[in-house]
């Protein structure tokens, strides 16, 4: 979809820190990231929600976020990871393509808060560091 | 599994209002509601978490949560839908069945706060209603 931000992130048009990718999916670290190691998964095939997006890709999606979930447990050791997927303007869905989240909470970080929305840069460095933590414990 | 809440529910030794089920799936009203409308959708066999969840019950339970937030749009007309999974203590998973929130939030509620999980039991005559009006949208 055009002037879609994450229809280029998947085409290569905006650079991103990739973790994984297969036939349907992929999926890269937030650059705003509540936490270390905060993780999105989308559809390569533009769909803007859980209403519009196909079973195959809801599928897909689902069974990879269970293999970068393991992958986040192995390079970080959280002590939890929530899982949210937003849709529509009234919870808050900021970018109009389906997007999971991974948000793992690492000992002696504060509480996931998920309503703090606030978009807070991270450091791209301690990013790209995490991002190939996480895609090197997926091999 | 024993002593688990959830299994129980599965297994009609605690009631529930039940909103879907099908080989795999269970989906109920939550009683503890954060907003009108909040749906639970469990996997039949128990796993705590993602990480022990079967690839094969991650994708019925995902697949079923878009039918079910179908019949919710239609059932309750919402602004948006919050998808909402937690595993671990540390992000506050508080029944050890996997267990995945759908979170409607209607027009003229307040904003939904994910982080206040204060268990406030609900209203349960409007809850029995809700579910019915989910469960016959469903068909």
């Amino acid at each position: 979809m055009p002037n879609c931000i994450f229809c280029k992130i998947v085409h290569g048009e905006i650079p991103s820190v990739k973790v994984y990718e297969d036939a349907r999916v992929f999926a890269f670290e937030d650059i705003n990231p509540i936490s270390i190691g905060h993780t999105l998964i989308i559809p390569k095939s533009h769909a803007e929600n859980i209403w519009e997006i196909s079973e195959e890709d809801l599928a897909a999606i689902h069974v990879a976020s269970k293999k970068i979930a393991q992958a986040i447990r192995k390079a970080l050791d959280p002590t939890g990871v929530a899982v949210l997927q937003l849709n529509g303007r009234g919870v808050n869905q900021m970018v109009m393509h389906y997007h999971l989240h991974l948000i793992p909470r690492t000992a002696n970080s504060p509480e996931i808060s998920m309503t703090q929305w606030n978009i807070v840069p991270g450091d791209m460095a301690l990013i790209r560091k995490t991002g190939e933590k996480i895609a090197a414990a997926m091999r």
